[in-house]
Protein backbone atom coordinates (compact mmCIF):
# COMPACT_ATOMS: atom_id res chain seq x y z
CA UNK A 1 0.00 0.00 0.00
CA UNK A 2 1.27 3.40 -1.01
CA UNK A 3 1.42 6.00 1.59
CA UNK A 4 -0.15 9.44 0.89
CA UNK A 5 2.19 12.54 0.73
CA UNK A 6 0.65 14.97 3.36
CA UNK A 7 2.30 17.79 1.70
CA UNK A 8 0.57 20.01 -0.38
CA UNK A 9 2.16 22.95 -2.70
CA UNK A 10 2.39 25.79 -1.09
CA UNK A 11 0.06 28.00 -3.11
CA UNK A 12 -2.18 25.69 -3.18
CA UNK A 13 -2.13 25.21 0.84
CA UNK A 14 -2.41 28.93 1.08
CA UNK A 15 -5.02 29.30 -1.51
CA UNK A 16 -7.32 26.81 0.49
CA UNK A 17 -6.43 28.81 4.03
CA UNK A 18 -8.85 30.99 3.09
CA UNK A 19 -12.64 29.97 1.66
CA UNK A 20 -14.78 27.13 1.13
CA UNK A 21 -12.77 24.58 -0.72
CA UNK A 22 -13.34 21.46 -2.26
CA UNK A 23 -10.11 18.75 -2.80
CA UNK A 24 -11.60 15.98 -4.38
CA UNK A 25 -9.11 12.79 -4.22
CA UNK A 26 -10.18 10.28 -7.31
CA UNK A 27 -8.79 6.38 -7.05
CA UNK A 28 -7.99 4.19 -7.79
CA UNK A 29 -6.42 5.47 -11.06
CA UNK A 30 -5.53 9.11 -9.89
CA UNK A 31 -5.36 11.78 -7.43
CA UNK A 32 -7.23 15.29 -8.73
CA UNK A 33 -6.59 18.10 -6.73
CA UNK A 34 -9.00 21.15 -7.83
CA UNK A 35 -9.78 24.05 -6.16
CA UNK A 36 -13.06 25.93 -6.79
CA UNK A 37 -12.09 28.73 -5.67
CA UNK A 38 -9.89 29.99 -8.07
CA UNK A 39 -11.00 30.91 -11.66
CA UNK A 40 -7.56 30.09 -12.84
CA UNK A 41 -6.57 26.51 -13.30
CA UNK A 42 -4.33 24.72 -11.49
CA UNK A 43 -2.15 21.82 -12.91
CA UNK A 44 -3.92 18.35 -12.04
CA UNK A 45 -1.74 16.01 -10.39
CA UNK A 46 -1.52 12.26 -11.13
CA UNK A 47 -0.58 9.70 -9.07
CA UNK A 48 -0.60 6.32 -9.35
CA UNK A 49 -3.63 3.63 -7.62
CA UNK A 50 -3.59 4.27 -4.09
CA UNK A 51 -6.09 3.07 -1.18
CA UNK A 52 -6.96 5.25 1.50
CA UNK A 53 -7.24 4.22 4.88
CA UNK A 54 -9.68 5.09 7.79
CA UNK A 55 -6.09 6.59 8.87
CA UNK A 56 -5.11 8.48 6.13
CA UNK A 57 -8.58 9.89 5.80
CA UNK A 58 -7.83 11.58 9.23
CA UNK A 59 -4.54 12.50 8.65
CA UNK A 60 -5.51 14.61 5.36
CA UNK A 61 -8.45 15.91 7.06
CA UNK A 62 -6.22 17.22 10.25
CA UNK A 63 -3.54 18.41 7.63
CA UNK A 64 -5.77 20.92 6.24
CA UNK A 65 -6.98 21.87 9.82
CA UNK A 66 -3.92 22.61 10.72
CA UNK A 67 -3.72 25.08 7.96
CA UNK A 68 -5.53 27.26 10.02
CA UNK A 69 -3.31 27.59 12.43
CA UNK A 70 -1.01 30.66 13.08
CA UNK A 71 1.89 31.65 15.22
CA UNK A 72 0.95 32.71 18.55
CA UNK A 73 -2.15 31.77 18.81
CA UNK A 74 -3.50 30.15 21.60
CA UNK A 75 -5.00 26.83 20.44
CA UNK A 76 -7.67 24.35 21.85
CA UNK A 77 -6.93 21.06 21.49
CA UNK A 78 -9.36 18.19 20.77
CA UNK A 79 -9.31 14.23 22.19
CA UNK A 80 -9.89 11.05 19.88
CA UNK A 81 -7.89 9.54 16.86
CA UNK A 82 -8.23 12.60 14.60
CA UNK A 83 -7.33 14.99 17.22
CA UNK A 84 -4.08 13.34 17.72
CA UNK A 85 -2.98 13.46 13.97
CA UNK A 86 -3.53 17.35 14.39
CA UNK A 87 -1.35 17.62 17.54
CA UNK A 88 1.47 15.21 15.98
CA UNK A 89 1.40 17.29 12.65
CA UNK A 90 1.47 20.86 15.05
CA UNK A 91 4.37 19.33 16.84
CA UNK A 92 6.48 18.88 13.61
CA UNK A 93 5.49 22.69 12.53
CA UNK A 94 6.16 23.70 16.22
CA UNK A 95 9.39 21.51 15.89
CA UNK A 96 10.79 22.71 12.29
CA UNK A 97 9.91 26.21 13.26
CA UNK A 98 7.28 27.14 10.91
CA UNK A 99 5.01 28.00 13.42
CA UNK A 100 6.35 29.73 16.68
CA UNK A 101 5.09 31.03 19.74
CA UNK A 102 1.64 29.20 20.18
CA UNK A 103 0.14 27.56 23.60
CA UNK A 104 -2.18 24.69 23.67
CA UNK A 105 -5.33 23.94 25.89
CA UNK A 106 -5.70 20.18 25.94
CA UNK A 107 -9.16 18.84 26.50
CA UNK A 108 -7.95 15.68 28.24
CA UNK A 109 -4.84 13.97 29.99
CA UNK A 110 -4.62 12.05 26.76
CA UNK A 111 -3.93 14.74 24.40
CA UNK A 112 -2.10 16.49 27.76
CA UNK A 113 0.29 13.51 27.63
CA UNK A 114 0.51 13.37 23.40
CA UNK A 115 1.24 17.41 23.72
CA UNK A 116 3.53 17.54 25.96
CA UNK A 117 6.06 14.28 24.29
CA UNK A 118 6.14 16.55 21.54
CA UNK A 119 7.48 20.10 23.05
CA UNK A 120 3.75 22.21 22.63
CA UNK A 121 3.52 24.64 25.69
CA UNK A 122 0.43 24.07 27.65
CA UNK A 123 -1.69 26.32 29.57
CA UNK A 124 -5.37 25.68 31.17
CA UNK A 125 -8.10 27.77 30.71
CA UNK A 126 -8.16 29.34 34.06
CA UNK A 127 -4.52 30.89 32.54
CA UNK A 128 -6.20 31.50 29.16
CA UNK A 129 -9.61 32.37 29.08
CA UNK A 130 -9.71 32.70 25.46
CA UNK A 131 -8.90 30.73 22.30
CA UNK A 132 -7.62 32.03 19.31
CA UNK A 133 -8.58 28.43 17.68
CA UNK A 134 -9.72 24.58 18.89
CA UNK A 135 -9.46 21.92 16.87
CA UNK A 136 -11.10 18.41 17.41
CA UNK A 137 -13.02 15.40 15.92
CA UNK A 138 -16.77 14.79 16.33
CA UNK A 139 -19.07 12.00 16.16
CA UNK A 140 -21.80 13.53 13.91
CA UNK A 141 -21.84 16.18 11.64
CA UNK A 142 -25.26 17.90 10.82
CA UNK A 143 -25.72 19.81 7.55
CA UNK A 144 -25.79 22.94 9.83
CA UNK A 145 -22.29 21.81 11.22
CA UNK A 146 -24.12 21.05 14.75
CA UNK A 147 -22.52 18.23 16.09
CA UNK A 148 -22.48 15.24 18.19
CA UNK A 149 -19.75 14.44 20.45
CA UNK A 150 -18.27 12.94 23.81
CA UNK A 151 -18.28 9.10 22.51
CA UNK A 152 -15.00 8.99 23.90
CA UNK A 153 -16.04 10.61 27.43
CA UNK A 154 -14.34 13.87 27.61
CA UNK A 155 -17.60 16.52 26.51
CA UNK A 156 -17.57 18.78 29.34
CA UNK A 157 -14.21 19.51 28.53
CA UNK A 158 -14.21 19.32 24.82
CA UNK A 159 -17.45 22.00 25.24
CA UNK A 160 -15.83 24.07 28.09
CA UNK A 161 -12.24 24.69 25.61
CA UNK A 162 -14.07 24.96 22.52
CA UNK A 163 -16.61 27.48 23.52
CA UNK A 164 -14.36 29.09 24.41
CA UNK A 165 -12.54 29.69 21.06
CA UNK A 166 -13.24 32.36 18.51
CA UNK A 167 -12.93 29.93 15.76
CA UNK A 168 -13.69 26.20 16.19
CA UNK A 169 -12.32 23.77 13.34
CA UNK A 170 -13.91 20.01 13.24
CA UNK A 171 -12.27 17.17 11.48
CA UNK A 172 -13.97 14.25 10.80
CA UNK A 173 -14.35 11.11 7.68
CA UNK A 174 -17.28 11.16 5.75
CA UNK A 175 -19.21 8.61 7.60
CA UNK A 176 -19.85 11.08 10.20
CA UNK A 177 -22.06 12.84 8.25
CA UNK A 178 -25.72 12.81 9.36
CA UNK A 179 -28.92 14.09 7.73
CA UNK A 180 -30.36 15.12 11.70
CA UNK A 181 -28.42 14.95 15.17
CA UNK A 182 -28.89 11.32 16.43
CA UNK A 183 -29.22 9.51 12.96
CA UNK A 184 -26.07 7.69 13.28
CA UNK A 185 -28.02 5.53 16.06
CA UNK A 186 -24.67 5.67 17.86
CA UNK A 187 -24.48 6.99 21.67
CA UNK A 188 -25.26 10.29 22.12
CA UNK A 189 -23.88 10.86 25.51
CA UNK A 190 -25.21 12.73 28.33
CA UNK A 191 -22.56 13.13 31.50
CA UNK A 192 -25.07 13.10 34.77
CA UNK A 193 -24.29 12.90 38.59
CA UNK A 194 -24.27 9.80 39.91
CA UNK A 195 -26.89 10.77 42.60
CA UNK A 196 -30.20 9.23 41.10
CA UNK A 197 -28.67 8.62 37.56
CA UNK A 198 -31.27 5.75 37.17
CA UNK A 199 -33.73 8.58 37.64
CA UNK A 200 -32.48 10.93 35.17
CA UNK A 201 -32.00 8.21 32.68
CA UNK A 202 -35.60 7.53 32.84
CA UNK A 203 -36.22 11.39 32.41
CA UNK A 204 -33.99 11.57 29.56
CA UNK A 205 -36.18 8.52 27.62
CA UNK A 206 -39.23 10.33 28.13
CA UNK A 207 -37.77 13.60 27.08
CA UNK A 208 -37.77 11.28 23.23
CA UNK A 209 -40.35 9.50 23.09
CA UNK A 210 -41.65 11.08 19.71
CA UNK A 211 -37.68 10.23 18.35
CA UNK A 212 -37.90 7.28 19.65
CA UNK A 213 -34.36 6.06 22.34
CA UNK A 214 -32.53 3.91 24.32
CA UNK A 215 -30.75 5.25 27.47
CA UNK A 216 -28.35 3.31 28.82
CA UNK A 217 -25.84 3.69 31.40
CA UNK A 218 -22.03 3.65 29.95
CA UNK A 219 -19.95 0.72 31.51
CA UNK A 220 -16.52 0.26 31.66
CA UNK A 221 -14.52 -2.75 30.58
CA UNK A 222 -15.19 -4.90 33.74
CA UNK A 223 -18.70 -3.95 33.84
CA UNK A 224 -18.85 -1.13 36.13
CA UNK A 225 -20.50 2.23 35.55
CA UNK A 226 -18.02 4.49 33.50
CA UNK A 227 -16.50 6.99 35.22
CA UNK A 228 -16.25 10.28 33.90
CA UNK A 229 -12.76 12.83 34.65
CA UNK A 230 -15.22 14.22 36.62
CA UNK A 231 -16.70 11.50 38.34
CA UNK A 232 -19.55 11.37 37.31
CA UNK A 233 -21.51 9.28 35.15
CA UNK A 234 -22.64 8.74 31.15
CA UNK A 235 -26.13 7.85 30.58
CA UNK A 236 -25.76 6.96 26.36
CA UNK A 237 -28.83 7.84 24.57
CA UNK A 238 -29.18 5.80 21.24
CA UNK A 239 -32.17 7.50 18.66
CA UNK A 240 -34.35 5.38 16.51
CA UNK A 241 -35.13 8.06 14.12
CA UNK A 242 -32.93 12.09 14.73
CA UNK A 243 -33.48 14.32 16.85
CA UNK A 244 -36.38 16.63 15.81
CA UNK A 245 -35.40 19.67 16.89
CA UNK A 246 -31.77 20.14 18.96
CA UNK A 247 -31.79 23.45 19.79
CA UNK A 248 -34.93 22.39 22.03
CA UNK A 249 -33.47 19.17 22.74
CA UNK A 250 -30.10 20.15 23.92
CA UNK A 251 -32.20 23.04 26.21
CA UNK A 252 -34.19 20.37 27.58
CA UNK A 253 -31.70 17.75 28.82
CA UNK A 254 -29.65 20.95 30.24
CA UNK A 255 -32.57 21.60 32.53
CA UNK A 256 -33.02 18.58 33.77
CA UNK A 257 -31.47 18.60 37.68
CA UNK A 258 -28.33 16.46 37.49
CA UNK A 259 -27.43 16.51 34.06
CA UNK A 260 -23.76 17.90 33.79
CA UNK A 261 -23.46 18.52 29.96
CA UNK A 262 -24.64 16.46 27.12
CA UNK A 263 -23.05 15.88 23.80
CA UNK A 264 -24.83 18.07 21.80
CA UNK A 265 -22.38 21.07 20.39
CA UNK A 266 -24.63 23.46 18.90
CA UNK A 267 -23.77 26.42 16.76
CA UNK A 268 -20.20 25.88 17.97
CA UNK A 269 -18.19 24.73 14.69
CA UNK A 270 -17.21 27.23 12.11
CA UNK A 271 -15.66 25.31 10.12
CA UNK A 272 -16.03 20.94 9.34
CA UNK A 273 -13.32 19.51 7.38
CA UNK A 274 -14.18 15.87 5.88
CA UNK A 275 -12.47 13.67 4.46
CA UNK A 276 -13.73 11.02 2.11
CA UNK A 277 -12.70 8.63 -0.34
CA UNK A 278 -13.38 10.87 -3.17
CA UNK A 279 -11.83 14.09 -1.87
CA UNK A 280 -11.70 16.71 1.26
CA UNK A 281 -14.10 19.12 1.62
CA UNK A 282 -14.50 22.12 4.23
CA UNK A 283 -17.52 23.76 4.82
CA UNK A 284 -17.38 27.14 6.67
CA UNK A 285 -20.00 29.21 8.50
CA UNK B 1 -38.17 30.15 79.79
CA UNK B 2 -41.29 28.73 78.95
CA UNK B 3 -41.50 26.29 76.65
CA UNK B 4 -44.10 27.18 73.60
CA UNK B 5 -46.53 24.51 73.13
CA UNK B 6 -46.52 23.47 69.37
CA UNK B 7 -49.88 22.17 69.53
CA UNK B 8 -53.15 24.03 68.15
CA UNK B 9 -56.77 23.44 69.07
CA UNK B 10 -58.07 21.06 66.08
CA UNK B 11 -60.39 24.04 64.67
CA UNK B 12 -57.74 26.05 64.08
CA UNK B 13 -55.33 23.92 62.98
CA UNK B 14 -58.00 22.20 60.57
CA UNK B 15 -58.65 25.78 58.96
CA UNK B 16 -55.00 27.32 58.70
CA UNK B 17 -54.38 24.15 56.23
CA UNK B 18 -56.59 25.22 53.69
CA UNK B 19 -55.26 28.75 52.68
CA UNK B 20 -52.93 31.60 53.15
CA UNK B 21 -53.45 32.52 56.99
CA UNK B 22 -51.58 34.40 59.43
CA UNK B 23 -50.89 33.53 63.09
CA UNK B 24 -50.26 36.52 65.17
CA UNK B 25 -47.88 35.94 68.17
CA UNK B 26 -47.52 38.96 70.17
CA UNK B 27 -44.93 38.91 72.66
CA UNK B 28 -43.80 39.53 75.61
CA UNK B 29 -47.51 39.58 77.52
CA UNK B 30 -49.59 37.74 75.22
CA UNK B 31 -50.05 34.72 72.13
CA UNK B 32 -52.85 35.75 70.15
CA UNK B 33 -53.91 33.12 67.28
CA UNK B 34 -55.63 35.53 64.79
CA UNK B 35 -56.32 34.49 61.44
CA UNK B 36 -57.56 36.36 58.64
CA UNK B 37 -59.56 33.99 56.33
CA UNK B 38 -62.65 33.36 58.69
CA UNK B 39 -64.87 36.42 58.63
CA UNK B 40 -65.91 35.12 62.30
CA UNK B 41 -64.02 35.60 65.58
CA UNK B 42 -62.10 32.61 67.29
CA UNK B 43 -61.55 33.38 70.89
CA UNK B 44 -58.46 34.67 71.85
CA UNK B 45 -55.34 32.97 74.01
CA UNK B 46 -53.47 34.36 76.22
CA UNK B 47 -50.10 32.89 77.50
CA UNK B 48 -47.92 34.23 80.14
CA UNK B 49 -44.96 35.89 79.12
CA UNK B 50 -42.31 33.58 76.97
CA UNK B 51 -39.42 34.48 74.93
CA UNK B 52 -39.29 32.72 71.60
CA UNK B 53 -35.59 31.75 70.49
CA UNK B 54 -34.76 31.26 66.83
CA UNK B 55 -34.76 27.55 67.70
CA UNK B 56 -38.48 28.00 69.25
CA UNK B 57 -39.44 29.60 66.16
CA UNK B 58 -38.20 27.09 63.32
CA UNK B 59 -40.13 24.44 65.83
CA UNK B 60 -43.26 26.65 65.53
CA UNK B 61 -42.87 27.01 61.34
CA UNK B 62 -41.73 23.27 61.02
CA UNK B 63 -44.84 22.02 63.13
CA UNK B 64 -47.34 24.21 60.79
CA UNK B 65 -45.40 22.64 57.57
CA UNK B 66 -45.86 18.85 59.11
CA UNK B 67 -49.56 20.21 58.43
CA UNK B 68 -49.46 19.60 55.00
CA UNK B 69 -48.26 15.89 55.34
CA UNK B 70 -51.18 13.22 55.08
CA UNK B 71 -51.48 9.62 55.47
CA UNK B 72 -49.96 7.89 52.72
CA UNK B 73 -47.66 10.17 51.15
CA UNK B 74 -44.11 10.19 49.69
CA UNK B 75 -42.15 12.81 50.87
CA UNK B 76 -39.19 15.40 50.38
CA UNK B 77 -36.88 15.62 53.55
CA UNK B 78 -34.99 18.49 53.17
CA UNK B 79 -31.67 19.31 55.06
CA UNK B 80 -30.64 21.86 57.67
CA UNK B 81 -31.53 22.98 61.22
CA UNK B 82 -34.93 24.14 60.45
CA UNK B 83 -35.85 20.80 58.07
CA UNK B 84 -34.34 18.63 60.91
CA UNK B 85 -37.37 19.89 63.20
CA UNK B 86 -39.50 18.66 60.41
CA UNK B 87 -38.42 15.01 60.13
CA UNK B 88 -38.06 14.86 64.15
CA UNK B 89 -42.46 15.87 64.40
CA UNK B 90 -42.67 13.64 60.96
CA UNK B 91 -41.32 11.15 63.20
CA UNK B 92 -43.03 11.50 66.37
CA UNK B 93 -46.17 10.96 64.39
CA UNK B 94 -45.55 7.84 62.69
CA UNK B 95 -45.15 6.22 65.79
CA UNK B 96 -47.74 7.53 67.94
CA UNK B 97 -49.99 6.28 64.47
CA UNK B 98 -51.39 9.95 63.92
CA UNK B 99 -49.52 9.50 60.21
CA UNK B 100 -49.43 6.23 58.84
CA UNK B 101 -47.81 4.73 55.19
CA UNK B 102 -45.47 7.69 54.40
CA UNK B 103 -41.93 7.30 52.62
CA UNK B 104 -39.56 9.73 53.04
CA UNK B 105 -36.88 10.57 50.29
CA UNK B 106 -33.99 12.46 52.12
CA UNK B 107 -31.76 15.22 50.21
CA UNK B 108 -28.65 14.49 52.19
CA UNK B 109 -26.83 11.30 53.97
CA UNK B 110 -27.77 13.71 56.86
CA UNK B 111 -31.17 13.75 56.73
CA UNK B 112 -31.32 10.24 55.85
CA UNK B 113 -29.32 9.48 59.17
CA UNK B 114 -32.05 11.09 61.06
CA UNK B 115 -35.03 10.18 59.41
CA UNK B 116 -34.06 6.19 59.51
CA UNK B 117 -33.00 6.85 63.31
CA UNK B 118 -36.84 7.62 63.98
CA UNK B 119 -38.04 4.77 61.67
CA UNK B 120 -39.10 6.75 59.35
CA UNK B 121 -39.57 4.41 55.55
CA UNK B 122 -36.81 5.61 53.41
CA UNK B 123 -36.90 5.37 49.49
CA UNK B 124 -34.97 6.94 46.54
CA UNK B 125 -35.72 9.01 43.36
CA UNK B 126 -34.78 6.11 41.03
CA UNK B 127 -37.46 4.25 42.76
CA UNK B 128 -40.09 7.13 43.90
CA UNK B 129 -39.45 10.14 40.77
CA UNK B 130 -42.84 11.23 41.79
CA UNK B 131 -43.15 12.65 45.38
CA UNK B 132 -46.35 14.79 46.79
CA UNK B 133 -44.66 16.55 48.83
CA UNK B 134 -41.44 18.24 49.99
CA UNK B 135 -40.69 20.35 52.71
CA UNK B 136 -37.35 21.94 53.33
CA UNK B 137 -35.56 25.73 54.76
CA UNK B 138 -34.35 28.44 52.58
CA UNK B 139 -31.44 30.93 53.24
CA UNK B 140 -33.45 33.67 51.50
CA UNK B 141 -37.63 34.53 50.47
CA UNK B 142 -38.37 37.27 47.63
CA UNK B 143 -41.97 38.19 47.33
CA UNK B 144 -42.71 35.49 44.98
CA UNK B 145 -41.75 32.26 46.51
CA UNK B 146 -38.69 32.56 44.65
CA UNK B 147 -35.89 30.96 46.71
CA UNK B 148 -31.68 31.00 47.59
CA UNK B 149 -30.51 27.62 48.95
CA UNK B 150 -27.77 25.65 49.27
CA UNK B 151 -25.41 27.45 51.96
CA UNK B 152 -25.63 23.72 53.38
CA UNK B 153 -23.76 22.57 50.40
CA UNK B 154 -26.67 20.39 49.47
CA UNK B 155 -28.54 22.29 46.56
CA UNK B 156 -28.05 19.78 44.07
CA UNK B 157 -29.70 16.61 45.87
CA UNK B 158 -32.47 18.99 47.10
CA UNK B 159 -33.02 20.30 43.71
CA UNK B 160 -33.99 17.41 42.40
CA UNK B 161 -35.84 15.90 44.98
CA UNK B 162 -37.71 18.85 45.60
CA UNK B 163 -38.57 19.54 41.73
CA UNK B 164 -39.75 16.15 41.60
CA UNK B 165 -42.23 17.19 43.93
CA UNK B 166 -46.05 18.24 43.44
CA UNK B 167 -46.29 20.46 46.55
CA UNK B 168 -42.89 22.13 47.80
CA UNK B 169 -43.53 23.85 51.23
CA UNK B 170 -40.43 25.65 52.87
CA UNK B 171 -40.18 26.55 56.35
CA UNK B 172 -38.26 30.06 57.28
CA UNK B 173 -37.61 32.23 60.42
CA UNK B 174 -38.22 36.21 58.95
CA UNK B 175 -34.71 36.88 58.52
CA UNK B 176 -34.92 34.98 54.87
CA UNK B 177 -37.06 37.55 53.82
CA UNK B 178 -35.35 39.69 51.08
CA UNK B 179 -36.84 42.23 48.96
CA UNK B 180 -34.76 40.45 45.68
CA UNK B 181 -32.91 37.16 45.98
CA UNK B 182 -29.30 38.07 46.74
CA UNK B 183 -30.03 41.04 48.94
CA UNK B 184 -29.08 39.41 52.16
CA UNK B 185 -25.86 39.88 51.19
CA UNK B 186 -24.54 36.11 52.10
CA UNK B 187 -23.70 33.68 49.60
CA UNK B 188 -25.68 31.98 46.92
CA UNK B 189 -23.81 29.30 45.98
CA UNK B 190 -23.30 27.95 42.52
CA UNK B 191 -21.53 24.33 42.23
CA UNK B 192 -19.14 23.67 39.49
CA UNK B 193 -16.96 20.95 38.03
CA UNK B 194 -13.16 20.92 39.80
CA UNK B 195 -11.68 21.22 36.35
CA UNK B 196 -10.98 25.41 35.75
CA UNK B 197 -13.20 26.31 38.33
CA UNK B 198 -11.26 29.52 38.56
CA UNK B 199 -12.03 30.01 34.60
CA UNK B 200 -15.77 29.47 36.04
CA UNK B 201 -15.90 31.94 39.51
CA UNK B 202 -14.34 34.77 36.65
CA UNK B 203 -17.24 34.13 34.35
CA UNK B 204 -19.56 34.32 36.89
CA UNK B 205 -18.17 37.23 38.17
CA UNK B 206 -18.80 39.06 34.82
CA UNK B 207 -22.23 38.06 34.55
CA UNK B 208 -23.11 40.18 37.35
CA UNK B 209 -21.40 42.98 37.04
CA UNK B 210 -24.47 44.87 36.86
CA UNK B 211 -25.26 43.62 40.24
CA UNK B 212 -21.56 43.94 41.76
CA UNK B 213 -20.69 40.61 43.18
CA UNK B 214 -17.81 39.08 44.89
CA UNK B 215 -17.16 35.61 43.97
CA UNK B 216 -16.02 33.23 45.94
CA UNK B 217 -14.58 29.66 46.05
CA UNK B 218 -15.76 27.78 49.18
CA UNK B 219 -13.44 26.27 51.26
CA UNK B 220 -13.70 23.85 54.35
CA UNK B 221 -12.19 24.19 57.55
CA UNK B 222 -9.12 22.98 56.77
CA UNK B 223 -9.10 25.85 54.04
CA UNK B 224 -9.49 23.40 51.59
CA UNK B 225 -11.69 23.32 48.74
CA UNK B 226 -15.01 22.54 50.31
CA UNK B 227 -15.84 19.49 48.32
CA UNK B 228 -19.81 18.57 47.60
CA UNK B 229 -21.70 14.82 47.68
CA UNK B 230 -20.96 15.36 44.33
CA UNK B 231 -17.69 15.90 43.86
CA UNK B 232 -17.72 19.56 42.43
CA UNK B 233 -16.53 22.91 44.41
CA UNK B 234 -19.05 25.43 45.28
CA UNK B 235 -18.50 29.06 44.22
CA UNK B 236 -20.02 31.54 46.45
CA UNK B 237 -21.47 34.78 44.90
CA UNK B 238 -22.23 37.61 47.36
CA UNK B 239 -23.86 40.36 45.83
CA UNK B 240 -23.43 44.07 46.00
CA UNK B 241 -26.94 44.39 45.42
CA UNK B 242 -30.14 42.07 44.57
CA UNK B 243 -30.43 40.12 41.27
CA UNK B 244 -32.35 42.13 39.08
CA UNK B 245 -33.92 39.13 36.97
CA UNK B 246 -33.66 36.06 38.67
CA UNK B 247 -35.02 33.93 35.57
CA UNK B 248 -32.95 35.35 33.79
CA UNK B 249 -29.52 34.85 36.02
CA UNK B 250 -30.29 31.19 36.36
CA UNK B 251 -31.22 30.78 32.75
CA UNK B 252 -27.37 32.42 32.21
CA UNK B 253 -25.66 30.68 35.06
CA UNK B 254 -27.03 27.10 33.86
CA UNK B 255 -25.94 28.11 30.30
CA UNK B 256 -21.71 28.01 31.63
CA UNK B 257 -20.41 24.86 31.13
CA UNK B 258 -18.77 23.29 33.72
CA UNK B 259 -22.03 24.69 35.92
CA UNK B 260 -23.55 21.77 37.79
CA UNK B 261 -26.09 23.57 39.55
CA UNK B 262 -27.22 27.00 41.49
CA UNK B 263 -28.88 28.28 44.52
CA UNK B 264 -31.33 29.90 42.45
CA UNK B 265 -34.81 27.96 43.33
CA UNK B 266 -37.42 29.38 40.73
CA UNK B 267 -41.44 29.26 40.61
CA UNK B 268 -40.81 25.76 42.87
CA UNK B 269 -42.01 27.00 46.23
CA UNK B 270 -46.10 26.36 46.63
CA UNK B 271 -46.01 27.56 50.08
CA UNK B 272 -43.43 29.50 52.21
CA UNK B 273 -44.45 29.36 56.06
CA UNK B 274 -42.61 32.34 58.22
CA UNK B 275 -41.97 32.26 61.89
CA UNK B 276 -41.14 36.20 63.37
CA UNK B 277 -40.88 37.51 66.35
CA UNK B 278 -44.74 38.20 66.13
CA UNK B 279 -46.44 35.35 64.77
CA UNK B 280 -46.23 32.42 61.59
CA UNK B 281 -47.23 33.76 58.20
CA UNK B 282 -48.08 31.17 55.63
CA UNK B 283 -47.95 32.22 52.10
CA UNK B 284 -49.28 30.17 49.65
CA UNK B 285 -49.21 30.26 45.70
Amino acid sequence: MASLSLSSPPSLSSSLHNASTRLNLRTPTSLKLRTNYHSHKHPSLSIKAITLTQDDLKKLAADKAVEYVKSGMVLGLGTGSTAAFVVSKLGDLLNSGQLTDIIGVPTSKRTEEQARSLGIPLSVLDDNPRLDLAIDGADEVDPFLNLVKGRGGALLREKMVEAASDKFVVVVDDTKLVSGLGGSGLAMPVEVVQFCWKYNLIRLQELFKEEGVDAKLRLDESGKPYVTDNSNYIVDLYFKTPIRDANAAGAEISALEGVVEHGLFLNMATSVIIAGKTGVEVKDK
